[in-house]
């Protein structure tokens, strides 16, 4: 059973999951053939939480538990922060799910079509409404790895969803700034910034309908990417059918020009929304980082959590525009 | 000139230093024939900062200023944090230096003499007394990278050392947390710790003289170990000479025992110590943690700051006090 432990000293929350060290890593295998991801192997992996179907009798969408998860609700929900004996850890709780994004054995947004990428968001739609109705989760994360470096063991695209009974530090820590801009200016801060940098346009990759694209102004890495909805929302799960391909379009837009700038392409996608329970939906704009990794985070990184971005963003948001998406 | 940026909405600290880019990277070269920092190559680097001669007509340890810094001291220091426009960001003031520990071709500290590592880290302090005499620093972080995937560009044994005009995050977090516990406790938390940890024993590596070795309890990956003096010091500066040598000897033995088990063994050592001007001497409490890398980071911990680690603190720590050191 996974365990969630708190650094006495930070507050830092880590997971101890021990069974995810089996899983499987098919970067080493044969690919296709063994994958557990592909049409055909359904029995390799637990039953479908949500199937959407391809209209031809399989499955273009499938939504699976983690077989190695990081957390699980097979545990009580424990609230005690407070120690750092080992008697002050708690059981990891939360829910750790897989969506497969094609029963094909492809690995990047850019190989399926804008209507099957449109239908993933909207089961990280459907999914993240799911869990907001379980009154002990607060948050939930949905996030891809793309490529080995990325963090991904099977490279048969798919996307993550972590859902917690707490809200993550990063959330936390953004939702703090947002509200303290709020406070001070009576507008959100993710709306005021997409104003600036629509004006600006030094640092735009892209736009499609509600959505914009551009490189972020504080980037940690090369090409960092954040694409943001123009109308203020806080939650993912307001996201309408129009909405979903209009943003599938941009996304893979978006990762077309990466891929000419960046051979091979590894990145983390990472959507930001708002908590569950959340009391500042007027401060707090829901959000897509796109990471990609090209620099390993080295001692200084870790020892002072500040990073080194070797390309200003200026820049890596000129490069973007000018290949050819 | 590097810059300084500040994430608008998390305020998180970024350093875009587009010289780094072009910085050497001999993993994909020769190895000592075209080492800047092997013995005979001194031409290819700056002058040095400070020497320490090897009683024999050469230098045993060198400190020269990083030819890619990340930070400056030729540039003004600003100290407006507040706008995310453009005009907000500021030169990223600092210095960064490198300390080369050998004039041999060689790559961890299990390759030195005990009593070459011991003056390494008295080089350390002698850098970090330097720094603190300048007023307009704050804090100095150093840090070792071992090996590409711990984000080394040259192998040849060397550490850097970043100071700067801030208290950089990680370390005010820990400051933070530290100074509460003391507020509610009247007794430095990492004290506090390392007593239990040496009662308990179950996450103890190794003990030298007054310096004890432990697998952190929140670990963020396997075989994450903390290095602490038993009696309390909230700067390293105040290291004495015998002390150095006692370090040196317990940080070869982990590194040793750490080689046992991760082959090939990528690491960054990281240098926790008081800010300069710290008025919290009692509360905070130095350290090295030494983060073996093994699995790359993912989406997750780039979007929730939760860790997932995949060994238990416990076994790990078992794991090194059997491995033969």
């Amino acid at each position: 059973m996974p365990e969630l432990r708190i650094d006495p000293i930070a507050g830092r929350k880590v997971l101890i999951a021990e069974d995810r060290a089996g899983r499987p890593n098919d970067f080493e295998s044969a690919g296709a053939s063994s994958c557990p991801f592909c049409a055909g192997h359904e029995q390799r992996t637990p039953r479908s939480l949500l199937e959407i179907s391809d209209g031809q009798g399989g499955w273009q969408v499938r939504v699976i538990p983690n077989l190695y998860p990081a957390v699980s609700l097979d545990c009580d929900k424990i609230s005690n922060d407070s120690s750092f004996q080992a008697s002050g850890s708690q059981p990891a709780y939360g829910t750790h799910e897989v969506i497969v994004e094609s029963p094909r054995h492809i690995q990047d947004i850019t190989e399926l079509s804008t209507e099957e990428l449109a239908q993933v968001l909207l089961v990280y739609r459907d999914r993240l409404q799911h869990w907001s109705e379980e009154k002990s989760i607060q948050h939930a994360t949905v996030f891809k790895n793309v490529g080995r470096v990325a963090g991904a063991s099977l490279e048969h695209i798919h996307s993550q969803l972590v859902a917690l009974p707490f809200v993550p530090e990063v959330i936390a820590n953004e939702i703090r700034g947002a509200k303290q801009f709020y406070e001070r200016k009576g507008t959100c801060i993710f709306c005021r910034l997409l104003q600036e940098e629509l004006e600006q346009g030094e640092r735009l990759v892209g736009e499609e309908g509600p959505f914009v694209a551009f490189c972020a102004y504080a980037g940690r890495q090369p090409f960092e990417t954040w694409v943001l909805p123009k109308q203020h929302a806080s939650h993912f799960k307001q996201l309408t059918d129009d909405e979903a391909h209009s943003l599938a379009s941009l996304l893979q837009q978006v990762v077309c020009r990466l891929q000419t700038q960046l051979k091979p392409l590894s990145y983390n996608l990472i959507l930001h929304t708002a908590p569950f329970g959340d009391q500042t939906p007027d401060s707090y704009h829901w959000h897509l980082e796109i990471i990609p990794r090209t620099a390993q985070l080295a001692g200084f990184e870790w020892g002072a959590g500040v990073h080194i971005n070797s390309l200003l963003p200026e820049r890596a948001a000129k490069l973007l525009r000018e290949a050819i998406a």
